[in-house]
Parts: C-alpha cells; structure tokens; sequence
C-alpha cells in the first residue's frame, strides 16, 4: 500500500493556509503568496519553472523530498482552478500551463464530472466525483509502487486528515500572520487521530515540522 | 506609557496555549507541559526555581527579555489558581510557595473581590473585579517608568490581544500537537488589528517569533 504524504505545506503562525477572497489575482488567498516565500527561493521550486539558481539548503532539501517516490497526487477543485459549479466548457486546463509540474496522473476531487485531460510532460488530470476514498483508490492503483501526494487547497487536505488517511504531512510554518483566511487545523484533533510531531528542523525562512502516525 | 508585553508564551503546533482538562496535576492542562521544554532547560528559568546550571543561547535569550524592565504583571484568574467561583477563604496563594517569581505588584482578574495578597520577595497580588481596562490602568500606575507584562492564561491574553492592547508578544511555537486545548488565535484577526511577525529566530527546540504593531 502506498503512503499518503502531504509535503511542502506553508502554513502561517496563526495556522492559515491560504488568506481569504482567492481570485484570479490571488489564487493563493490575499496574503497567501507570503506564505510560501520559503520554496520560491529554492532551487527545487525555481528548477519546475524552468529558472536556473536558487537555494540548495535545507529548505530546498524538504521542497525535493516532496517530488520524490511520488506516483499519483490528489488535489482540490480549488486548487485546480478558479472555475466554481458545473464546467463551462473544457477550457479551463489548470494553473500551470501546457506542461504541469507533476508528471504523473492527477485526480481531482469535484462535484462535477469532466472527461480526463491528458497535459504535455505526463500529466493526465482525473476528475474524481465519488469522495475521497474513491479518490485515494484510483490514485494508488495508478501510484503503483510509488506513494500518492495530497495537494492543496486547505479544505483537501483537512478532509483526509480528518479521515485519518495521510501517513505523514511535511508544514513549514512561515513567520507571517494572516488574521483570516482557510485554517488548517481548526477543529481537527490530530492527538487524537494518533498523530505526532516526529521532524523538526528550522530554518530562517520557516519551521520545517513533519508530523506522522508514529510515535515520538 | 508602559507597553504592554507578552513574553514567552509557548503554542503548539496546532496554535494550542494549554491542553484540555486542567487540575491540580496538570496546571497547564493535559499534554502542556511539553509546551515549555524550551524555556524549563534555560537558565533564566532555573534560576528562577532557585536550580544551578541550564542552556544560556537564544531560548535563554528570550526567557530572560521577559523578566527585563518589567514593572507589573496582569494575570487571568485561572493563571494564579485552581479555585473557582467565590474564594472559599483566603488560603490559596498562588502556585508558586511563600515567593513567587514576580517580585512587583502583580494584578489578577477575578469576578470575585479578595484583599490584597502580600508575599516574600516584593510580590503582592492585588484582586480586580472591574475588567481589563481597569487592571491594565491599575497595572499601569504601579509599575512607573517600567512596562506591564501579561501573562496567561490563554483566555487573559486573548481578551488583550483581541481589545488590540497588547505592544509586543513573544511566542515559542514548540514541536508539539495538542489537538485540543485552549486555543490562542482563534477568531482573532491580528492582522487586521496591526499586527506583524518583526522577529523570527528559530532554535532546535522552539520557533521564537515576535508580534508587534509596527511594519514587517
């Protein structure tokens, strides 16, 4: 059985994922992008936008941990796209441009069904209608030997967190406050859940913390 | 005007200032002790409990800038005491023996009126029944030409933080998940009341940050 990994998740001191009203304009939440100052300056993040340079530190070593091994992901509608309800037209391909920087099949969770769609560099994104169990099924039959990588937004990766389903979740906690916004852990005891603190490594960008179903 | 500090306030990292279900035994609630294994290895800390030795880097760092210029100290009710309701009689003084760690007036919010409390070593607890503004007033007045610090509980220092009263804040955020407790932030937008992370320095055992209303 693959794991179920969330990596590279920026959260702010006061726990937010994303800033509130996302648009076009702010497809990360106003305040968002602050969030994630930490990866933009790594050579990891610069490298899938095709820049040169960056970071090869620690920060960028949690950035490369999140592409290894990984055979499928999982995202949210949200994160997709800024289209909400039914699917206008089949227009609308993702933020990313012709060549998304997964290469390997993406399912998406949405209410609304949408034939696949097959992107430049191995991508093919799934649109997932039936949950996230469903969701996490198709992932790991198409993740093979390889784990399954659970993308944002906030509201995606609370719904498997809740479920008890992610093995381990990699958050840098960035030193930025954002007062509103998508919260991630509100209402989740991950105590209880069996969760724990088992990383721990700071940088001056952010606070890498990884937190898994082991124990301490 | 004194300012109005917080010091060395310890968060989980699910934002969490104490645990769930505090008793006698669990003054911090259960599971928040761990919360404060940064602050309890620092000398500042030893000291203060009249112990030798202890770590003297930046978490002793900031222990110490707590204790520095400090004319007063505000606590909550359930930060001086277990007792509930009305005071039964006059024998609970606080956790701390016959010298408590303050060594200024300190001022403890209370629905219940009691005489002043005067202790060994310059400690004297003085009861106030008419809110936040008046203990802060009377806080003021006491400590002169020093600033008034604001301990916990959390309920204490979030009816400061959300009245945007509080100057400066120090928070530990330490490698822990409660899960459940008594959160800090919560519904408090401390952005949109002014305030910014102005400092970040994260050790092996804690992300020390500090909030203040001045630009980033």
């Amino acid at each position: 059985m693959p794991k179920l990994r969330v990596h590279g998740f920026s959260l702010s001191l006061d726990g937010y994922g994303a800033g509130p009203n996302q648009d076009i304009d702010n497809p990360l939440g106003v305040g968002g992008k602050a969030l994630h100052e930490w990866a933009f300056a790594t050579r990891t993040f610069r490298r899938m936008f095709g820049a040169e340079g960056g970071s090869t530190g620690r920060d960028d070593a949690f950035a490369a941990r999140g592409f290894a091994n990984i055979g499928a992901w999982i995202l949210g509608r949200n994160m997709f796209g800024r289209v909400r309800g039914p699917w206008p037209d089949d227009s609308w391909k993702g933020w990313w441009g012709d060549e998304p920087p997964y290469h390997v099949p993406v399912f998406v969770l949405t209410h609304h069904p949408r034939p696949p769609l097959a992107m430049n560099g191995g991508t093919t994104f799934h649109f997932v209608t039936d949950g996230i169990h469903a969701a996490l099924a198709s992932a790991a039959a198409a993740a093979g030997d390889r784990d399954v990588r659970v993308g944002g937004g906030v509201a995606n990766i609370r719904q498997y967190l809740q479920a008890g389903l992610i093995d381990e979740m990699h958050l840098a906690i960035a030193p930025v406050l954002l007062g509103r916004g998508e919260h991630l852990p509100a209402g989740i005891d991950t105590a209880a859940l069996g969760y724990h603190c088992v990383e721990h490594v700071p940088t001056a960008s952010a606070t890498h913390v990884v937190i898994a179903k082991r124990k301490q």
